[in-house]
Parts: structure tokens; C-alpha cells; sequence
């Protein structure tokens, strides 16, 4: 008997052939999620406990909640605190089944994906596997800058910007130092602006406690945007007044201007200035990732997936796409939605409702985007907010964002996490431990970034 | 004046040629520490303030406290929770200067020592690398087991142990996956001990609440140990009420065994048996760690560096060793004391106060051992302490060792990290965030190892 327990996953399981990921052998039509981002989460949340099977694939195994990378990078929160496991997710939801696995290629005329880790069949196929970053055909930007768009991102900058730093002061090269000291950040939007905030209190606040042998002027940050303002998308009073608060935190912000190139030691810009810098931060752009298999007829700009407003696939009836990677082209929406997690979580919300009218036969409505507002915060009691004809900016935005922020974080635990360690940080300006784990290789990073 | 700052560092260094590691020039004699483990930290806590400069070299930017890898290693504690970094543990000391690099040898003759970042002079020399992982130049052993070493080796294991779960999921094959959730513990003293008792637990309480699909009969522990006890430096009392804890927890003891070939997915062990299993952890032996430039003759048994009982290496008066890398030879110390935080606490205490003493060519006394006893745990509610005379386990000796460790955690934050994730576990067995952040690979990490 005990034999038999010690295999029984199989007993009830589908698998046959041992290139197919093993599944337990439900009834029920098979719902496929590939990603669990905000759309993907979403959408599990709505289908758990229902008549289908669910069948989470994502290459990690936790849930990311991207608005706060740039506090790990910073060394402002741990990596725990805002990631969470997808089994601690799903527990105790019968339905729905979590597989460690990247999908490389789907087949959607045979209902079939194949994963790095075997094949699986579908009855509804979603994909929402988001973007990654774009460094438009720079190659020498992206061999020798950092992307910040998940976790690793963040551990890397963190890496790299702590190695630095020690290194600055084992060197006795005066224009070492100041490279090994100067963070040019690239990309005028929200992570841009948080994470030259977030650098800047981190150069007024952690660097004369930790490296008191260090005037704070040795640490210089430059934030570059290529048009005439922050924040684009926001209201002009949130553009002004982001660069207003980021000129009084010391912060370069460089507008009208963009990199040209960059060797890992010096910034050149388009209009020909020169940065000396060992530490780029790119986050100017993001493009759509998704596996082989889709025909380029369904590929838009950004390379995301055109769809039509019930967010399926051209020319099919069980393939649907949502989230960052989701462009719903339509006449009102030209350009498809911002790609924000309020986006991505509506989509992942209606596609749970009308998916299970779908399986019963029954017509869904088409997606309605509601645009709640936008929030970005600089610093400490600096924020702008966007809430419709409601526009303000200082303490209470920033209130606001740090609410909003909390609240949106996955698990009790986290929450506690997170909002201890922001508690700890604004009443002390002290931030949680600054670890060197792994040693920081851009080279490793980069061939190692998303997998 | 702006531009001088920047470089001000450099004003009142002493660095002239750009290979040496820069650093202030005090006209103070300089003790350089090489090594910020448990004996390196207690000397400098003894020098700080004193009218010596004080220049700690470390490979990474953080204390690790190594008692509790285990529980990193497990997912009951996350990496931030035991390591510190030095810069912290510093702060306001005025002549002691912290610098991340890795000695690679020692001039004991020039007295100055080379590292990967450049080179250090120094009036006197601490020796304070401590111990790796000794494999006893078993090859197929090093190769595909995992050491409990460092902060990495814990990660390493925490990393290989979840991606071997989550495959286990995936997999068709009975065999394949009974070897992914076998785990095999190589090594009866305490690390091996509260490795497998916190492997057990997280069988008993982890496992099925994440892998509901799994009946919990399918992760198998097994421990080897090469003597007829665990626990053997402790009571005979200690170690069989340990044998009995372990088996209470489903821990399959083999006393009197050896592991003889490991190919990364069946253990052969001396006597013949195969044991199944991808999971292998070597906590079986240590060896010293130390840099070139150690003539052979002041090397003995375990790699260790012999002194005579003022801690110093034979043959000089300015350079000594300390903790687990020291082996104080005398009648009555055949094998030097035992490595462990006790001693290498003591040797830098005394260290601190007879170094000070030398300076002002004062003579100290030599160094004497105080063995305050040994605690080690199995479990919740489970452990043993052997203190002086009295020997005694469980509930009360389980809450000495919590109280115990929690108490010598360097930090304010991380004793309220750690105790705030001991209470939540010990109220709902709930373990924090289960994070596969790096893909393991099992060859990167050996070669990663102590890096």
C-alpha cells in the first residue's frame, strides 16, 4: 500500500507519454494560464472553486508585484517581501494546479503547448506573459546596463550599485571613484522617477551612515527622459511637480535628451554631453515576450498581440491574450490599453467571468477599460496623484500611494513585511540589510535575465 | 571646493600607486583582520575606539551567522534575516575601516598581504578565514552534493530542494521522481542534525499544504553518520535522545555508515546500500581556509594553522590566527580546541585585550578555553544541552537554544526578524516565502562556492 501512496500522483494522473507534464485527470475542460502576473493572478482568482481546471504555468515559482522592484534594487525592502510563492496562492484551491515550467512554443491549431518541461493540452489557452525590457537595437546599452522588470533586475542593480560603491572606496582613481559613484538613470516614467527618488534618499540618508569617509556629493544621479517632460502620461501639474521634487533631492533630470551609447564606463547622450558612469538603470522601454507559435499577422506594435475586445486571439475561439501583452485594437482604443496593472487586472477579472459564460454557451460582454487613476511617488511624503479631475500632489498622494501599495500586496506576511520595514524606514531613514549575496557580473545577468 | 570633495577621500589617504587598497593614513599601528566571522567580529568589537587603526578584509559585505543556515536553507528564515553587514555593525567606529576584498596571499615577511582588489600593509596580522566544506577529496561526492557552508550553500539547498519538488510534480516517472523528493544527510554533528529535524518538519507541516497532490509519505529523510551515535563531541544522553527525536520525526538514521560514490542521483554507501536521491547534503566535514603564503610547517591536521597558546604563528610576533582556522597546539590541547562560535568568540576576545597589551610590550596571558556547554535542536519543543554537569532535553532545552541564538544575532532588526518568524512558525507551523530566485545548477554553484 505504501508503495502505491508513495506514486500515487500518477494513478489518477493523464500522463502517458513521459514528454507530457503530468496533470491529474479531470473532467472538467482545461483552462491554461501561462503567467502569473496581475492578469494572470486575477484571472485564477476567478476561476478557483469553478466547474474547470486550471492549469497555472509560470517559469517562477512566485508572483512578482512590479511596482516595488525599485525598492528591493535600493535595498529599501527583501526580495520576500514582495514576492510570493504561487502554491501559497493557490492553496487550498482544488481546481487549480501550479507547474514550475517556461512554455517555449504553442500550437494552437492541435490545443497544444510545449514547455522546457514537457507538453500540455489545453481546452482555453490564455496567455499573459507581459513584456520585458527593450533597449531598441542598442546592443552596447543592453551588454552594459541593467533592465528593471523583475526580481533579478532588482538584485542585480542592487548588486551592482553595493559592489560599487565598496569599490569606490578601495580605489585610489579619482575618475574611477567618481564612476564607480555616478547612477544614470534612463526613462522619464514612474520607474524611473521612484528609482531616482529612491537613489537620491538613499544617497541623503544610507550613504554618510554607511561610508562615513564619503562627502554625499561623491554620489551623483542623472535621470534622462527623451521628451519635454516626467511622467508623460500624468497631468502636467504631476510632470512639474515630480521635477520639482527630484531637483530638490539633488537628482540631474536631463529632458529633450537620450543615450546614445553607453560602454559601461561613460554615458554618451544624443545632443553629445558625456556621463562618466558605471551604473545605468534602463527602464525607457518594454516590449511584449511571448513563445514561438504565434503568426505574425497577430503582432503589433510593442510586439504585443492584437485582439478584438473579448480579448481573443484573430481566428480563434479558445485562445485569448491579457494583460501588458494584450493590445485590444479597436477604434476608441488605437494604441490598445496602457500597459499598467489596473489593465492587466480588470482584463484577468472579466476574462474569469465571461470564460465561464463562454464554456456554457452564453455571450460575454466586451472588455470596458475603467481608468482609476494614476499615482507616482518620488520620495518620502512626495507623490503625485492623478484621480480623475482630482489632481494633487505631496504628503497625501504619497499617503495615498503607500496605502494603495500595501493593500495591493499579495499575503499577510508580505503586507506585515512591507509595511514594517516602510514604518522602520520613515521613522529612522534606516533601510533593511545591504547584502552583496551573489557577486554582480553584468554579462551573467543579462544571459541569465527572465530565466 | 565642490570638485575636492568629490575626491576627498584620496586627500588624506595613504595610497600612492594604484594597486594598493586605499586608505586613511593615520599615523596609528595598523591591525589588519582578515575574516569577519564570529572570531574576526569579537576582536574587532574589542579594538574599536582604541589607538589602533582597525582595517577588516571580508569576501562579502556581511557577518553570517552560521548556526542558523540550516533554517535559510529550509525557507524558515529568509538570507537578510542572519547575515549583517559589516558597515552596519561599524557605524561610529572612528578607526576601524571595513574593505570588500578577497585575500589571496599573505607576505608575512614584508608584512603585507595582496587581494583580488590590490594590496594592504599592515603592523599586525589576524588571520580569521575559518572553515569550508570537506568532501576528503571524494570527487563524484563534491561534484553533486551541496555543502552548508555559507550563506549561498543554504540558498543553493533551499533552491535545489523546491525546483526538485516542483519537477517532481511534472514528472511521469515514478522512479525519477521518488529520487527528486529523497533527501540524503551526510554527517551526524549538530548541522546535519537540525538539517534533517528541519527537513522533517518541513514534511510534516510544509509539504501538505503546498503539494496537496503528494501524500507526505513521499519525501524520504535519511541520515548517515560514520561513528555508532550522532551528536558524538556531546553526552551519550544528548545523542541517543537526538537518535530517538529524529525517528519520532519519520528521519531515517544509518549510524555506522559511509557514503563511498554519489552520482547525483544514487547514494552508494560502504556497506553496499544504493539510496535513490537527487537531493544529497554533505555536512560531514570541515577543512581551513586560507590564503597563499602559509609556510607548510605551521599546517596540521584539518588544515588548520598551529599557534602556540598566545595565538601566534610560530616564528612571528606580529601575525596571528584566530577561530576555527587557529589550532592552539599544547599537552593539553593534542588537537587544538574545538571549532566552534564559543572559541572563536574567546580567541578574539582575548585577542583584543592581549593585542593592546603587546602594543604597549606588555605580556599577555595566554589564551584558556571556557567550554560553556553545547545545545543543539532536532526540532519544535526538541532539542538537547549538555551544560557542565547537567544534561537534559526538550521543551526547556529547545527554549535555552532559541533564547541562546536569538540573543547572539548581531542586530537589532534581524533578532526581530528572526523571532518574529519563529513565532509565526511556531503558532502555525507556516514557513516564510518559498522563492526559487536563481535557477541552481549544481556545477555554478560548486564553483561559485565561498565566492
Amino acid at each position: 500500500m505504501k508503495e502505491k501512496q508513495t506514486h500515487s500522483i500518477t494513478l489518477e494522473s493523464t500522463c502517458k507519454i513521459t514528454d507530457e507534464i503530468c496533470l491529474p485527470d479531470t473532467k472538467l475542460p482545461r483552462v491554461v494560464i501561462v503567467g502569473g502576473g496581475f492578469a494572470g493572478l486575477a484571472l485564477v482568482e476567478k476561476l478557483k472553486h469553478k466547474e474547470v481546471q486550471v492549469v497555472l504555468l509560470d517559469k517562477n515559482n512566485f508572483h512578482q508585484f512590479q511596482p516595488l522592484l525599485y525598492q528591493v534594487a535600493t535595498s529599501a525592502l527583501e526580495p520576500d517581501s514582495i514576492v510570493f510563492p504561487f502554491r501559497k496562492q493557490i492553496n487550498g484551491y482544488k481546481n487549480v494546479f501550479f507547474r514550475l515550467a517556461e512554455v517555449e512554443e504553442i500550437q494552437p491549431d492541435s490545443n497544444t503547448i510545449l514547455t522546457n518541461k514537457g507538453s500540455v493540452s489545453y481546452d482555453y489557452l490564455v496567455l499573459a506573459t507581459g513584456t520585458t525590457t527593450n533597449f531598441f537595437g542598442m546592443d552596447s546599452v543592453a551588454e552594459n546596463s541593467l533592465g528593471m522588470k523583475d526580481i533579478r533586475d532588482s538584485l542585480n542593480i542592487r548588486h551592482m550599485m553595493l559592489q560599487n560603491l565598496e569599490q569606490a572606496a578601495i580605489t585610489c582613481d579619482d575618475k574611477e571613484r567618481d564612476a564607480l559613484t555616478n547612477f544614470v538613470i534612463v526613462g522619464g516614467g514612474p520607474a524611473g522617477v521612484e528609482m531616482a527618488g529612491a537613489l537620491a534618499e538613499f544617497c541623503k540618508y544610507i550613504l554618510p551612515k554607511d561610508y562615513p569617509e564619503y562627502p554625499s556629493s561623491i554620489m551623483n544621479i542623472y535621470l534622462i527622459e527623451a521628451i519635454d517632460e516626467l511622467l508623460g502620461t500624468m497631468s502636467d501639474k504631476a510632470s512639474s511637480k515630480t521635477l520639482k521634487y527630484l531637483e530638490d533631492l539633488n537628482v540631474k533630470v536631463l529632458l529633450n535628451e537620450a543615450v546614445s551609447n553607453y560602454d559601461g564606463n561613460e554615458v554618451t547622450t544624443k545632443s553629445g554631453k558625456t556621463i562618466l558612469a558605471k551604473n545605468l538603470i534602463w527602464t525607457a522601454g518594454v516590449k511584449g515576450q511571448f513563445p514561438k507559435g504565434i503568426d505574425e499577422k497577430h503582432v503589433v506594435k510593442g510586439n504585443r498581440i492584437k485582439t478584438g475586445s473579448f480579448l481573443m486571439v484573430e481566428g480563434y475561439e479558445n485562445f485569448f491574450a491579457i494583460g501588458d501583452i494584450a493590445a485590444i485594437i479597436t477604434k476608441d482604443t488605437p494604441k490598445g490599453h496602457p500597459q499598467v496593472a489596473q489593465t492587466a487586472i480588470q482584463q484577468g477579472k472579466w476574462l474569469g467571468d465571461s470564460l465561464l459564460k463562454i464554456i456554457k454557451n452564453e455571450a460575454p460582454k466586451p472588455f470596458e477599460y475603467k481608468d482609476k487613476g494614476s499615482l507616482a511617488t518620488v520620495g518620502k511624503r512626495k507623490a503625485v496623484a492623478d484621480l480623475g479631475k482630482m489632481k494633487f500632489a505631496g504628503y497625501f498622494a504619497w499617503l495615498l500611494w503607500s496605502i494603495v501599495h500595501l493593500m495591493s500586496i499579495s499575503g499577510f506576511r508580505n503586507r506585515l513585511m512591507v509595511g514594517f520595514n516602510w514604518a522602520v524606514s520613515y521613522f529612522t531613514y534606516e533601510k533593511s540589510n545591504r547584502l552583496i549575496i551573489r557577486n554582480f557580473n553584468p554579462k551573467s545577468s543579462i544571459k541569465n535575465r527572465g530565466k
